[in-house]
């Protein structure tokens, strides 16, 4: 049985107070759990495409790959697609769940309202990497645990920024949109189509993700920046090949390609507005992968149309699934896809072996590995500070 | 002037004896010339996209930015984009031109006809690399030099045939169409999308285009293998990674991605056919920005539609342009292009230096970079043998 709310406050109370040996016990105790929980999954659909793949566990009808395993072990284990709206499915059982599970590509919007009827609610996972769409600050007050499954398909969302980075600078989409419709106008790509080398790509935020991009980049002979909180280790810096740029706004009219690698906080929601992207120089190529809320939708759209922005790539949209109004399906030079990037068959397996294992530790009481943790004991980590 | 038909053949009898010194005359002899030459370019033409970019040389528009430069030394420069047929604009010119400049990418089909009516023609100088739109046989048997700017789009085709590796694994293509046309289905897509990192990847030839994209797979930390005539130094091979494959039907099943890093020539002329393509692994993505006639055009179709082929992406096809109801068009899982990949912006502005330069020593007399020669003194260059 989870420990109560009033239990769980009271020891935030201590634990914040920075007592190391009482905050681990509180940790523990969180986690600790005898009998039957209910664990909620909230995953995209699959239908028709369920059957295709027997490694395609990230949707609803695979989900996860854990059903069987849960239940032997006499746990509930509910699995939907349905979370919007008062009477959605994962609405009903928001007061009597005690974990739940959602990932970035159909986000479950966790707002401060559901937090409160959650009252047996203990621990969400993000099956994938970034808990934006937690409110994060009510999950810290309420004493919940939040955690990701750190690293498990940071190289896929890397892949698939040199794919878009490529697609953008080449003008691939025009000339397959060509291909496909029975036209050859070749003049009608390449009067803007461009090789990658020679050209600056500068990172908005060179963590785990933005330096497999770096390191995937660096054969390409570019120019290549970063921008983050902090410079890297002269030797890593060195190793990867790029420049530190303290100032965002000094890097952005130096790059050809933008590439945004940052979570979405309080701090980066809206960060790229019409004065941001004014910075940027004329026929920019941006790519974002991150989340679509770092932008200003408008501003974007807006930039597309007037070529101040020359192409924009992008994975991620708020919110999720996109309504089919939302103008960056609809701007010029877009190379948009629905949230793709990091629920690859290789990325589904990883987070999938990492919820489990995330699962048997808080079933057992254990504590999970130190980078997965985005709230803990009352507490964001730094990323999302 | 040039020399004669006749006194270039009697001069080939000396040169092909193996005897240097008088081999070297010839050369001399052949690139020697007074007065005005006749040159005729065969480009893609531009129409309103020419005036989009001052640096688009490589249209009809442009001309390679040459004409001045020709002009202003008294030669005779007609540029066209009107190449088939037998009252075509080229044809006109086949009579009496001395120097016949052509791509890829709008190929002018030279063949032993027109080389039997070109009665003045000295050279054909192919702005990009692959020459094989040229006859090269009769080319050779008519004493004329056939000559490319080796290694002035590598880098735009490597950088291409990393593009399409990543948007046939990521199954890139269907998810930008759903963006585009109003729908959110993740699941259609992930089904079938996968990380390049640890799949295995072989290329068909391990040349100039062929080392710079193994090169830049590196960091992708794939398994990557290669099939040529030669094995590398093996230095080279350590510093790239890659595994020597003699043996091209036993490297093919190992294959998740294939990449046709190899010239059209009478031996790889229809290379992949159907049971070749019946080798390699069922649902192999195979990457061609080669030449489209290295595969049999029907094999390919049929086996994206039964799925043994799981994505095709190419950039050439046989012929050029290609016509309305070309099967690659409409086949399953392809990324298709006109062929673009090798006519960058940056690549055209390499190969109109190099055409500037080979003419420049022609005028001159003078001898061309040894590996920019594909046919010279009857000999045709080692990789079309």
């Amino acid at each position: 049985m989870g420990m109560s709310r009033a239990a769980i406050s009271a020891l935030k109370t201590f634990a914040s107070s920075g007592n190391t040996p009482l905050s681990s016990t509180f940790s523990r105790h969180l986690h600790a759990s005898a009998g039957s929980k209910k664990i909620v999954g909230v995953f995209y659909k699959a239908n028709e495409y369920a059957a295709m793949n027997p490694n395609f566990v990230g949707c609803v009808e695979g989900a996860l790959g854990i059903r069987e395993w849960l239940e032997s072990r006499g746990h509930q284990y509910i699995v939907t697609d349905d979370k919007e709206g008062p009477n959605c499915e994962l609405e009903k059982h928001i007061p009597d769940l005690h974990v739940l599970i959602s990932t970035p590509f159909h986000p479950a919007y966790v707002t401060a309202e559901r937090i409160k009827k959650a009252k047996n609610l203990q621990l969400l996972l993000t099956a994938g990497i970034g808990s934006d769409h937690i409110d994060l600050n009510a999950a810290a007050a309420a004493g919940l645990t939040v955690a990701e499954i750190t690293g498990s398909n940071t190289v896929s969302v890397a892949e698939d920024e040199m794919l878009r980075i490529l697609v953008l600078v080449r003008n691939f989409l025009p000339g397959h949109h060509q291909a496909i419709s029975g036209e050859w106008n070749v003049a009608a790509i390449a009067h803007r189509a461009y090789d990658l080398e020679g050209k600056t790509v500068g990172t908005v935020g060179a963590g785990r993700i933005g330096r497999l991009l770096l390191q995937r980049l660096k054969p390409f002979n570019c120019n290549l920046l970063y921008h983050d909180r902090l410079k890297m280790d002269p030797e890593l810096e060195k190793q990867i090949g790029a420049k530190f740029e303290e100032d965002l706004d000094a890097m952005l009219p130096k790059c050809d390609i933008i590439v945004i690698n940052m979570p979405l906080t309080d701090k980066t929601r809206g960060l790229f507005d019409k004065d941001r992207i004014a910075k940027c120089k004329k026929g920019v190529l941006i790519v974002n992968n991150a989340r679509g809320a770092i932008m200003d939708t408008q501003a974007v759209a807006d930039a597309c149309n007037s070529g101040q922005i020359g192409g924009y790539g992008g994975d991620v949209w708020y919110p999720q699934p996109s309504p089919k109004d939302h103008p960056w399906r609809y701007m010029p030079n877009n190379a948009m896809t629905p949230h793709i990037s990091g629920t690859t068959i290789d990325a589904q397996l990883r987070y999938a072996a990492g919820v489990k294992d995330m699962l048997e530790r808080y079933f057992k009481g254990e504590d999970f590995p130190a980078q997965n943790y985005i709230v803990k004991e009352g507490k964001l980590a730094s990323q999302y500070q």
